[in-house]
This record gives C-alpha cells, structure tokens and sequence, in this order.
C-alpha cells in the first residue's frame, strides 16, 4: 500500500515535472493489461483487433520513428528510470501507463523483460499485385512455421533491399517472437499475406513475373546462372518439407549450389543466398 | 517389477535373435547414466573425458556413418520399436544398453526426446595451420556464443563447401545444442579451436593468407570484389558486439553490402553471405 502511495507520487511528479503524464496500472487483472496480453498469446486476438504488441525500448522506439501508430504505451518504473527513451516514447503514444512489475510479467514475452511494451495498430504496409508485375525481387514463404525464421528472413530481406515479403501458411508476422527476430524490418518491408499463394504465383507468371522454387535438388537451375529479368519471385518452403509440390508445378525450380555432405541449408540461410543473388548485379 | 521383468525378457529375446545385444538400465542413479548426463551439460566433462553425446536417431546414424567412434548407444524400449535403425546403430557402438524413460530423461536436451543417444569420441578433424596456408576458403568465428548460430554456420560452412573452420571464445562446438543445429557437419568440417585469435592470424598473414574481418561499416571493402587469393580466412564476430578491435587491427574489414534501414544482418546470415562470396567463381 505504502509502495503504491509512493508511486502515485511518483507518477505525480512526474505530471508537474511534465515528463510523462502516465496512469498508473497496478492490478494484473486490469482490463487494459488483459488485452494487451491477449495480443501477445492470440493471433486471432491481433486479427480481430488489428493491433500488435512489441516489446523493449529499442524496437518500440524503432516502431514510433518508422511512423507506426503506438496506441498504448506501457512501462514499469524500474524501466522508466534505467530507460532515458521513454519519454521519447511517451511523446508518440496515445495512452501511456505506468504498470506494476506483476503486469508487466503478463505482457513479457522474454525471460528478462525490460518491462517496456507497446500496442501498435498493424501497419498498411501492404505489397500489391500491381507493384510486383511492374518490377523489383521478391521473396515468397510458403508454410514457415519457425517464428525465429520468419524474423531472420524479413530482417536480412529490408538488409539487403528486397521489394517484399509474400506469406503464405507462415506462422502469424506480427507476434512477439516474430517481430523481436525482425528487428523492426516488419515495420518496413512491404508486405502480401495470401491464402492462396499457387493462385497468386499463376497470376504473377500470366503477367510476366518470373516466379521460381527453391529446393536442394542439384538438377534444379543454379541461383548464379539464373535469369531473374525485371520483375521476379522466389519461393521458400516449410523448414522441413521444402516448397510443395503444387507450387513446383508453376514455378521454375531453383537451388543453391552445394559442395558439402549436408543435406541442405536451412530455410533462412538459403532464403538469404537467393535473395543476395536475386539482387546481386 | 512386472515391467522390468518384462523389459528383460524383451531383451533376452532380441539377444536370441541376435539383435541387439543390450545391457538394461532402469536406474537414472546408474553411474553411465550419470557419465553420459555430464556430457549434456558440461563443456569440463566432455574436454576431461574426449567424448561427446548425441540425441536422436538420424544425427546418431550420420556420425556412425562418418566414421565417428561410438561408444557408448543408450535406447528406451520405445524407441527401439519405433526407429528401425536402431539396429544398425547397434552395430556401430561398443556398448549398446535399453535404458528406462527416466533415464532417458537424464540425457534428454530436447523437449520430445526420441529416446536414442549415443556417447561419442569427440573426433580428431583438427584444421592444421599449414592446410590454412597452403590454400583454401576458411571461416573464423569469434566469440559467437548461440549454439544455434553456431550450429548453423558450421552447417552451412559444409555445405557450401567451406575447408575449415577456426573457432575462437565461441560456446562449446560439442554441446547437444550446438551439434543439433549443425546437423551433423561438425563430424566432417575441419577445426580448429584457438584461444589466442590475433597471434594465429597474424601468423597466417604472414604465411601469405588473406585475413578479413566483416563488418557492418558500409566503408569496408565489398565482399562482391575483394579478391580472397589462394588462401582466405574471414572472421564473423559476436552476436552482439561484432568482431573485436584486436582483430581489425590484422584484418582487412569486408562487409556485406546492405540496402534497407535493418541496422544488420544477423552474424549467421553474415557469416553464410561471407562464406558464399568467398566460394563464388
């Protein structure tokens, strides 16, 4: 009780110092606390809300400079006094709270939690049809289950200058695990969900998008003597099962050229060599 | 009692029909057991004793197959009905036991364990210095300390077609983590581990090899063209701190080329671009 009198206080003063004008959330049952927490465990929660939420001060910072709409702010007072940021933080946010490290234990995701989280609306970042057909490289994900992968993959794509992310049956973008291997990319990397990606590659094909597969099969063509033209698409398949066979079946097969006895490259490091060699000149 | 009674008929019959030969442990206490649980988590057990341990039936078949000495086979009932091939990993071990699941426990490292172990001789692939300098593509990690980049670098290091790999302040390349990421390359791919990174490299410098260290500086040289020469070591630094100063002072810095606002790639990413680059014709 006294604990919380201290920290209104706080709070407080820091309202007439004019820093961070937050309300204070000690409950963990609190209703605010509760959706947010939602967002972190339920993807149907993030759809039907079309809001996200991140975690620590570098991403959240990362997200509010890159223009993302940061609807809720909240932080822990531990955080607020090692984390010189919030106040920048606090400036972008619509609602800012200050909560209880129980609450805060709610909406972590990591095993040492800053204690710095924010609601965001999901960005309109969205790559269209038209924008593929009229030129650029693409990456395509068809069933990639691992959300460190998924994260990996996006990051090195917004690295080295991909045009855009195609997902396909992919593990939900906007989860924390996800966003935290992205490392903000997500936030950048325009971006085309599809539930029906054999559809989508065959429209892109009729419009002269050069559309490809990867897979380990040596007989494939190689990613280095392959004409990628002005407009192109390379698909990358489940961790364990490669692209599927209905996909094979309109795309051009491609592989990585490999010299060793490893059966093949994981996922994120041959979407890496395909993208670097889909860009490189 | 009734099961134990059972397990050791069981055995007694695979014994008749000159399966698998088995010694049946039930005790997670029994000092093999033990033995081989140190393995799981203790780099000092493995250096003291020169043995590694494996866990699942296909990396377990791999290292057999490769000519790694196995010597100890550890399997639950379970598994033995499940995985024909425990029979043939039989064959390669020099000591095979049936294990109960609470021992198998013990030297579980994953969360749905198959039951299969084997205690192995940590192999003797030591990359030689004067294999360095007589030619040859090498990565050097420093202070990498994810087994799963770890794992996933050396993987792709054998795929790609890599000569060796020299490992400095890195985390334990025979960890359960790190050789479950490497999939089985780091039976195969030649190392050599170093605790003074600086001195060999000057010392390859001066035998003529061409050291490099990456950096995401946009200054550096472009790994597109650079000439790596007869003989080429790149150095990929920690995760989160890069490669250290004492190493730029021997090394020429090369970096990736990047396009988007990512602040960069992440070290295995980097290091499997790097490697590519170095291999590229």
């Amino acid at each position: 009780m006294l604990l919380q009198m201290l920290r209104l206080i706080s709070v407080t003063l820091n309202k007439t110092e004019d820093k961070t004008v937050a309300e204070l959330i000690t409950s963990k049952s609190n209703d605010k606390i509760k959706a947010a927490a939602a967002l972190v465990s339920s993807a149907k929660s993030r759809r039907q809300t079309g809001e996200f939420i991140i975690e620590g001060l570098r991403l959240c910072i990362d997200a509010a400079r890159t223009g993302i709409e940061i609807r809720r702010l909240f932080y822990t007072r531990d955080a607020y006094e090692r984390c010189a940021g919030i106040e920048e933080l606090a400036g972008y946010a619509a609602e800012v709270y200050e909560i209880s490290t129980q609450a805060a234990e709610k909406l972590a995701d990591t095993q040492n939690s800053q204690g710095v989280f924010c609601v965001c609306a999901i960005p309109d970042n969205t790559l269209e049809v038209s924008t593929v057909v009229s030129g650029g490289r693409y990456i395509a994900l068809e069933n990639l289950q691992n959300p460190s992968n998924l994260g990996a993959v996006c990051r090195t794509a917004e690295a080295l200058g991909i045009n855009g992310a195609i997902l396909s049956g992919c593990c939900d973008a906007f989860s924390p695990k996800v966003q935290r291997s992205a490392m903000g990319s997500l936030f950048r990397l325009p971006m085309l969900v599809t539930d029906n990606l054999p559809e989508l590659l065959s429209t892109l094909k009729d419009s002269g998008v050069k559309v490809f597969a990867t897979t380990p099969d040596s007989k494939a063509a190689d990613i280095t003597t392959v004409d990628f033209g002005n407009s192109a698409v390379s698909v990358i398949g489940n961790e364990a099962n490669g692209v599927t066979d209905e996909i094979f079946e309109i795309c051009e097969a491609l592989t990585v050229p490999m010299k060793g006895r490893a059966e093949s490259l994981n996922a994120s490091m041959a979407a890496a060599l395909v993208m670097w060699e889909m860009l490189r000149g």
